[in-house]
């Protein structure tokens, strides 16, 4: 008979599907990929954060050591942009340094005049200086030096964390914005950072 | 013979789902959502945050600049929330308010008698003085002016961004606070100020 | 005829199929689980943030009051940590704490002596002092007395919010830094705090 045997036929179908299936089971990504692909075409599909944002959001935290120094104000701008180089990966997001101590802290001051950093610790002394005017005690607690308690006011005054806005993969400050490390005790410490960066991802 | 041909069966088959992956493939995203709609349905499928939040996460950055003025302090909350009509969205998030210059400050602080802000400016020239008690000289950095040390000193001491909570579309500040601009320079400046929103919508 | 019937195996499939849509119809949040499931293990498809972070981002935010205190320095980490259990869930993340109120103070600072804590409170009211060297009057508000100005600049200077890193469902604070509230009115204040978490979970 010219007749064609459908059993060929019939038997064919599942076996494709069940290769068809073996295939997923195998690359379940590429499939899946190639199945969700096409939704990053349709703009108005489901709600516009779903297709744009959430995917790209991501947090990155590191620390990191500053060089050791003595009492001064130290412009670290460079140090954090180099020891951070992830921050080019974010459009908008916010960075946040922790400084993890109690005698020094951080701030966003000028960035070019060195005489504003050594004018800025002089008056930090005036504000928390280490004895009286006449140079009597002030401190209860002098166990570790004269400069010790000045040094945890100045933390308290000055602060210990900063949040800067980040833009196109840039630190948002300003034209005369630098980050200062302050340190408020007479000998070298070395102190450690906590960067935290979240944002959404270009 | 009165038996079905079985041809037609086994032909019908793979057409049929030959255009369902057509039909796929022309329309992924209905297709998609029909698919994964019922999930939402389901509470305690996978973790809750996976339904809920990360779909409405969305981050928001503007940049606006506050009316030109000279030394004083202002509360400037009803025009920051008026340039950020985006904080209405936001179910629970973060406002950052990053001030880009280095002579001025941003606070939290009493929103009620304007005698706080004028004794504010008046407390701050006493802890960071353009000179001293007998008028002497106290900065290095004096080429801009005897303000202009002060005012980076002042800027130092009440820093130069905050960070506020949003919750339900407002600022889940308390009922005295308000948000003030502190011009720290005797003379009109211009400041800019950026903003970042970041949290869950509604 | 020893033939097979090729209708019975015609029939069988599509049936087996028509079966398999039902059990995606009833169960689909299973389905689509299995079918998801071997990306987790996939660790190169893909962008790496969206494999592992969106789905585990989320924000969090409570309010908590302090115990009522009069003016002095108070340590309040524990009262922190156990009034937030839900930081143990972030890998990496922020904590936000923000005061509601204009004459108190939230700072990070010594964590081991109460005199640090004494001796912060003291130096305060010389920088923010409530009358002048001679007890002359210094302020235009003082309709709630001597000590409410003060209040008001010291919060200014030490601030009413902190942002501290979290690591590892942790606050990522040095050795030394603890949590402070700081009141600096006179009298008794109860004080609210709204705590914001945001941040990947684990």
């Amino acid at each position: 008979m010219p007749r064609h045997d459908p059993n060929v036929h019939a038997s064919t179908l599942p076996t494709l599907l069940l290769g068809l299936l073996l295939l997923i089971g195998l690359f379940p990504g590429i499939f899946h990929s190639i199945w969700s692909a096409p939704l990053g075409f349709l703009p108005f599909f489901g709600s516009s954060s779903r297709t744009s944002s959430p995917h790209t959001m991501t947090w990155f935290q590191k620390g990191f050591t500053l060089q050791p120094r003595s009492r001064g104000s130290y412009l670290i701008t460079d140090q954090v942009v180099q020891a951070l180089p992830e921050l080019r990966d974010y459009k908008v997001g916010l960075l946040n340094l922790f400084i993890q101590h109690t005698s020094c802290g951080l701030s966003l001051n000028e960035n070019f005049d060195t005489d504003v950093r050594e004018d800025m610790s002089d008056a930090l002394d005036r504000i928390a200086p280490e004895t009286g005017p006449k140079g009597e005690a002030l401190y209860r607690h002098d166990a570790e030096g004269l400069d010790d308690m000045p040094a945890h006011i100045k933390s308290a005054l000055v602060g210990t964390s900063l949040t800067i806005p980040i833009k196109d993969g840039k630190l948002a400050t300003g034209t005369w914005q630098g980050i200062w490390y302050l340190e408020f005790r007479a000998s070298k410490h070395q102190r450690r950072v906590m960067a935290t960066i979240q944002g959404e991802k270009a």
